[in-house]
């Protein structure tokens, strides 16, 4: 068993894909973005990959869902989420008022923007592909008068100092990852079933999907929308709700939905993460 | 009049910013973030403030709809919307073969993964806070290995040449702008509302709030849910419809919608942008 995460080795990508495996002894191959990591899994040069698709404070992930949308046909066969705690981390010996320049990924800048308001109005924020890739720089630079924000793991990666700790702006700051692959999961009892898909452009369509998922009472669990990309003002819908596709009620609503929907995939049914 | 805009010069913001004023004689200011235009405005330093809110690719601007949900009590008072057309820009000199580094916004970067992908895969890709901001790096390095992706007001302002043009994926790429303000507009006869609402955690809260418009015949525009950011799975929804406030109809269901949701905020009526 091969399986794809987003490297480097320190992101909170490696956290959830060991979450994931556990004590399995899969190979684990790190790929530098998302789309390579999904055309690989098509191509079976890996046979899953763990992608995150949800924060719970910056919203969808964008190109992950695009991805699943519009580039491959894949399955979603499980979901996990972990907590996030941001730390800001520095080459040994720096201090926090040293730091001129602050260099994470665009989320985990958008994650802290209070503590950087507070105690650091004045450094320079600097974009990079990574939390992971933010330490590894600041440990290559050998400067210290730079900040990465990024996790323990990275930390302990790069051996940097944390100089604080749990510095996100909310507590609970949780990421939702999905395993992809080209097959789904068999029922569980307790699964949860994602579909994508486009209405007609007329009023009150996007209504009329979810009067289906009313009759049938299946509960929506998330409802997301997605530029359709041809068209300002078009829009997909990702939808997750509780079932499995092999439920009666379930294979009746997705019947109707598709019927009445102008562009329909369906993305997987899935043992439903139970909250540590 | 004094208005705020996203700079520095050579941003898509001024080029909708410029289409907003027209030939009036407004004092412009630029801001180098979004969250301290929107607070200038509340804290009366600016009247108004144009903000990006929505791209036909990337989808919301996270951050103009975080701000206006929870962080300041603003309205819209216009809407309008501009073609973004990205462009590969450099040093005199630089031919498109020399190019190791390109800098951009994450934004557009996303905007242009093909021309990328094919034409500079070997390309170290590094994020900055805004396309004039590439530009402008570009033209104080002195390097005629680097390349920025950005408008063609931004070449003309840094002076650099342009070595490819309209290298966005799709042609179809718009953003649409709003002005902030104290005050929304009155009533034109071909207008818009904006509101943003969080419904109970009921299963069937949303198509409930989405049967109200149902019921009074009023034409949603768009839809768009955003983490809640307390709990990961609530979200609150931005929505947009055809109508203004002072019309008896949408009277009447905003205060059904009101009395149904657990968060409610009006955002404005203003007047529809149309298509030029």
């Amino acid at each position: 068993m091969r399986i794809g995460f987003l490297g480097p080795r320190g992101t909170f990508s490696q956290e959830a894909l060991n979450k994931y495996i556990g004590r399995n002894t899969y190979e684990v191959v790190a790929f530098s973005t998302i789309p390579e990591m999904l055309f690989a899994v098509k191509n079976n040069d890996v046979d899953e990959a763990v992608v995150p698709i949800e924060n719970s404070i910056e919203g969808g992930v964008g190109v992950t869902l695009d991805m699943m949308a519009f580039e491959v046909d894949l399955l979603i066969k499980a979901e996990l989420a972990i907590q996030i705690r941001q730390n800001l981390l520095a080459k040994k010996g720096t201090r926090t008022e040293d730091i001129k320049c602050i260099l994470s990924h665009p989320q985990a800048i958008g994650q802290c923007r209070k503590f950087i308001n507070s105690r650091l109005p004045h450094a320079e924020v600097r974009f990079v592909y990574s939390t992971a890739d933010a330490a590894q720089e600041i440990a290559a630079s050998g400067r210290n008068d730079y900040g990465a924000i990024g996790s323990i793991a990275a930390a302990e990666e790069y051996k940097l100092d944390v100089l604080a700790s749990s510095i996100q702006d909310r507590d609970n700051n949780l990421t939702r990852f999905v395993v992809i692959s080209k097959e789904d999961s068999s029922r569980t009892g307790s699964d949860k079933t994602s579909i994508v898909f486009s209405t007609e452009d007329k009023p009150g369509s996007l209504y009329r999907i979810l009067d289906i998922f009313s009759l049938w009472d299946i509960n929506l669990t998330r409802i997301e929308s997605r530029p359709e990309k041809n068209e300002l003002g078009r829009y997909i819908f990702f939808v997750d709700f509780v079932g499995h596709r092999d439920d009666e009620d379930v294979r009746d609503a997705l019947a109707m939905v598709k019927r009445k929907t102008s562009f329909y995939k369906f993305l997987g049914s899935y043992p439903k993460w139970k909250v540590d």
